[in-house]
């Protein structure tokens, strides 16, 4: 942490702030860094937090070095972590592809989505029984039914299951049934739920959050991790700009910014993000491009009569010359 | 809503969209808008989702017309919603000014806080016991103490207390001590919490969530008020931007855009917009100018000691001079 | 200039950065801060562009400690910046109106106009003579037969002119006329056209870019100023966020802001941010409260007849009414 | 258009908004969709502007149905604009890649670099000569000499030259040296320039602004094409959003919605969105697997002494490498 003092400031005023400094237990250091001082806070073991600081009299600005997130950060693991699921494996080079409709809606439709996107190549097979929508009068999902008919398509096919949470009261099923448990958008901030995902053994997929940094959404998955639970697959899914052409913006530079940072693996969701069937094809190759670790794509088998999201869901054939697309990418450019 | 076609369709095209907007059970109707072909969806209940025609071959766009909320909407009831919590009313035209610190840190500091700002005009009386903290790290409120000295305040002042809840599985404990239950903005939409709320018969107060539309927070709005309570005060407190020299970007603009589309009270909160005292003094100023119905502000006896967010936290003589200047400017404003 | 370096960094890499430093002139020295070598770089007399050393071998972050502007800056000159055009003075504590269509569309219209607001107490007039227009369909202004009708209006009423220059061709010709140059939110980082204004003797108006920091603004004006012009208002008028209930975002908060960093004096244009009547006069009364050195407004005599931007010009009733209400605001709040 | 009126609004406030309509030459016809009257705008040539009509009383939203661009847009034209520079072709399928350092420095270094990108398979060369810069007080360019220099290269080369033009007075200079006349970011709604550009006959790289809507984007596109000149490739740059980890949000998905709007060729520009050299080369590869027309990526010899922009640029051979890539993945993809 370093605070930067305004110019011209009295002895007095920079003592006050060392005083406050070492008053919390740090030690402070004065630098003169360009035409002005600054005080160092150094021998902290956790991040500090600037606001303690910033505020007091004469102080203009303070600035973290240190980043606030441990065990998610590269600095503390070198290594990638992998995770592994059914015959995927998340963050070892291989790109994965998680594929099906955005809610469960009968047992027949998952069941003819799955073998298609099965035979297409994907490894994991997603669907929603519990469904988070802005309006409460919109379809909320089949709850535990869909849970018991994604059940089903994993014993048919073989295919693990990806599904997503809502709440810690319905976790315990969810738990039951999914293996890779996902986390959406709007909850990458409810802590309750993290600490819950944090003391269960299944991967937990982490949507970053409409209007997350990238700071946040590690610190949301080092939640995870600090309770035990270190399967934290990481995935973006657009973020909320100013721009209107698609539903969100996807992010893609985060992919890079990510595997720099932490050694978790990142996905990608161009579907969310775009909005839109065309785009989503574009985005989902170029995620393959990025050298992400895989993405989550909607395929619908009618998209046009789907409960929710279907204009961007793919068609099964859209899905399969995609799908190829994706795979020869991937094979030029790998992923580290 | 209004399903624009594309240029030049043809006959077939068009039938087959008014086919699949049969199906669902509504009545098309095929309008020339501008130089081409639109659709009209009539006598429609509810909202109907775009999602179900975009996508669709030959559709260019589709334009909702009809608003997707109900119960909160001013269409739906004219007259303000009055809300009544001690001695202050949210809605009834006064100016209500929430305030207290961040966190509940001692009895002794919310008790010596929270005379201070009623003997300075402040109705209600604010402090969390269960804080959201980015970090997993940081101090996360006294919890159960928390509310316990918070009980203990509003029996020594009169006040009435605002505090949050952070879930479910706390919200019998919060609900039973606080007089208004604050729902923060990382939660906006966490609907299990909100339909929690909504079978509560304390008011909530609902804070905007950091990036969401002015539609999505009256959708929240709606999930509380579906459920059977009516007492729901939003709550402004910045959203975010590309803009550093505040923490989040306060939208005043948002306060005439709520009072037009709804009947339910709005106050802004520019403590967690602003970040740093002397805007939030400033913002408070232009929140009582603007015709809200009231503020909520942090104040702290010693703002370079608190636990969080000490920066932001007016000094007690600070929250005085501001009360003063905030009550005369609404008398010259008033809110309708 | 703080260079931040990766964790556990060997002594030659570090090595490595000090000697880039100081092959460009400055002086480095180590600095542990928190967990990490940093290194500051001395005795620079301008600015340092960061991305000199960020992306050097084992550079973790670079963090700018200085401000890059000088001549705008408080730390440079303390005292306000006055500036007197006729009978107003941006920046002694008073409240500046100005006050005017959007676009001058006839002699009569805008003399009519003139006299109404000088009548409720505006000071400047204002009226665009060229117009930047999104699309090149729409009306352009009158051009040079917008400025002499201008110049009537001020002969007649005494008032100065406000007035846009789009471009360095005819920056001769609107600063003949003009009191007050405007150089427009398009044109904020058109750094010929700051050159040029940076040469005149009239003070200019300088409106914040849409999706300007506070720092490229000031260093918009650096480039005024730097050119030997000091005479330039700051004028904020929203920046574009993904709220969609008002044209743009108005981010009040830069006013304390700005006062804070910079001695130039800063006034609010609400028209423009809001798009919409109702929230125009809402955010000039918020205006007032804030301590901002006067308001840019738009007032139609028929706005329903306008040539653009009707709606969000207010009616001259409206106008008069807001006035009484700015002024009795401003006498409450005052303004350092 | 479409205007949408209050529920139960009265009959007169009806025929009061017709009689607007008609008033301004437009056929109006009453269409109720949904619960509620809304009057469709018929038999306008041109586009109508939203803001005539809304503001009036008993409207509640103007809703735009014909988009506001001609010229440039896919329904005025089906087939793909093709634009011939040297030996590329911008539209035909072909991925076309521009690189270059950011600034021309010396003679020397633009040969050295030239030659090393026309190796690894670059056709077009790019270099700025005019700089726009944030601060006065950088490096701006090295002006007509810089322009000498890279007449130079393409007579050394044979390749064509893309560089920056700033403003309509050294206009007449750029033209005569450059290939490709760039329009930067922070000019993107110059009206003046993009009209002078317009009246040019060498093709214009138009980057995006940093805000732009799509629309804004092409309707910038309409200013030169309207005034003749049909050579215009768009640019995506990135735009700014909340995010931190990199300079700008490169918006991918805007390549997709372009093609589909316009007729016109659109590139990517990695470098300056992402600000740091790994994510510019991921976002490289991402940009071909995505169906662009084409890049520019930023290529120096010695990026750790470069004037400008030094961190983002590619070492040449990191060049090298993403050549192959990305001609790889275009192998794949292709691009209509």
């Amino acid at each position: 942490m370093l605070v930067v003092m305004e110019k011209n400031i009295t002895e007095k005023k920079i003592q006050a702030i060392i005083t406050a400094i070492e008053k919390r237990g740090y030690t402070a250091r004065t630098i003169p860094v360009g035409d002005r001082v600054s005080i160092g806070i150094l021998h902290n073991k956790n991040s500090i937090e600037a606001t303690h600081f910033l505020g007091l009299d004469g102080v203009k600005e303070v600035i973290p070095v240190t980043k606030p997130y441990k065990l998610v950060g590269r600095e503390f693991q070198k290594e990638n972590t992998l995770i592994k699921v059914g015959d995927a494996v998340f963050g070892d080079g291989s790109f994965v592809v998680i594929a099906g409709p955005c809610a469960v809606e009968s047992e027949k439709q998952i069941l003819s989505i799955a073998k298609s996107v099965q035979n297409a190549g994907a490894k994991v097979f997603r669907g929603g029984a519990f469904k988070p929508r802005t309006s409460p009068y919109s379809f909320q999902g089949l709850g535990k039914k869909g849970l018991i008919f994604l059940a089903k398509v994993r014993k048919e096919t073989g295919l693990p299951i990806a599904t997503e949470v809502m709440d810690v009261e319905t976790f315990d099923l969810v738990e039951e049934y999914a293996d890779i448990i996902q986390i959406g958008t709007r909850n990458m901030q409810n802590f309750s739920l993290l600490r819950r995902a944090g003391n269960s053994d299944k991967p937990v997929l982490l949507k970053r959050g409409m209007s997350a940094t990238l700071q946040e959404w590690l610190m949301a998955a080092e939640y995870i991790m600090e309770q035990g639970n270190t399967k934290v697959i990481l995935c973006e899914r657009g973020v909320r700009t100013f721009v209107r052409h698609s539903r969100n913006t996807l992010d893609l530079s985060v992919v890079p910014a990510v595997k720099k940072e932490s050694h978790l693996p990142i996905i990608v969701d161009p579907s969310h993000a775009a909005g839109i069937r065309d785009q989503v094809i574009s985005l989902a190759h170029a995620s393959a491009a990025l050298g992400a670790d895989g993405v989550m794509i909607e395929v619908h088998n009618h998209p046009e009569e789907a409960l929710s999201d279907g204009p961007q869901s793919l068609y099964p054939d859209q899905f399969v010359t995609a799908m190829e697309k994706m795979k020869a990418i991937h094979a030029i450019i790998g992923n580290k």
